[in-house]
């Protein structure tokens, strides 16, 4: 522990996830002293027409 | 705030994810009073082989 | 199914949770058409510690 | 209840997923004593590229 | 991997979660034959006001 | 959007909360250039006897 859930709208490349996994287990660390290897990290990929922003789907709103 | 996560076997139609989206939105607005535009809502499609009701998959009782 | 799962500021009163459970059941009734006996909420409190809106606590926020 | 939500990397086949519903449904059933009509399990499978691993993707660790 | 995030109702006695903890980490290793020290199983305590069942608080249903 | 849920062992202070959700907000901005407006970070708890590694309670490990 800790553990991350991140949740993004789909379309990110490979190495935005790979940033994202790098520097969110960086900031855990950092933030808690947390020891590296017990940090895991996971990105669920949402589809722009499951994201809902104040009750209209990213894709109406051309995210 | 509030934030849903909405659960849902896959094979929804876009329209129908419009309507959870626009639905349940309106109901945590009315339910907390919470302004409209704080609120988020995301769906997560689960594949009918990797949701269980009561031990047994949803594809294997033919959902 | 559907299930939806609530993230709220922690404070809503028991009368604001049961509003919620039942206005986003009915709501996801409507939108997908699901039989209600099998539609399940639950709602996770997070305290205004716990929650960050652009990089800062919602108790620092005043929330 | 109680419900699970398992996550686990991407490319698990069928007949792995059943046996995961089954057996995570037989051990809530024991451990608490749940009818086991009112246990849920649903599976979501995490790509290697989206799963950090003490700040590296599964993918790039190779699995 | 695998992870499970445990839904449970308020109340359960730690003998029981140790219950839950053993026993659906067993269930993992042996469904997918994953190495025990890789299962991870966290459990979410929900008050009985903040669960719904078919639009009613699992309180007013007297759980 | 990019949203994080952070799961961590109770017990952490405010000030190692305010550090997390710092921190992981910067480095979701960094790692996929969100406007950091649009980042949400929340924290969930999870008590000792609530957290399982490798089938044992984390407090039974004596965390």
């Amino acid at each position: 522990m800790p553990f991350a859930q991140i949740y993004m709208i789909e379309g990110r490349t490979e190495e935005q996830k790979r940033a994202v996994i790098e520097k969110v287990t960086a900031a855990l660390v950092e933030a808690v002293g947390a020891p590296k290897e017990t940090v895991r990290v996971w990105i669920q990929d949402v589809p722009n027409t499951n994201w809902g922003i104040a009750g209209v789907t990213a894709k109406d709103l051309g995210r």
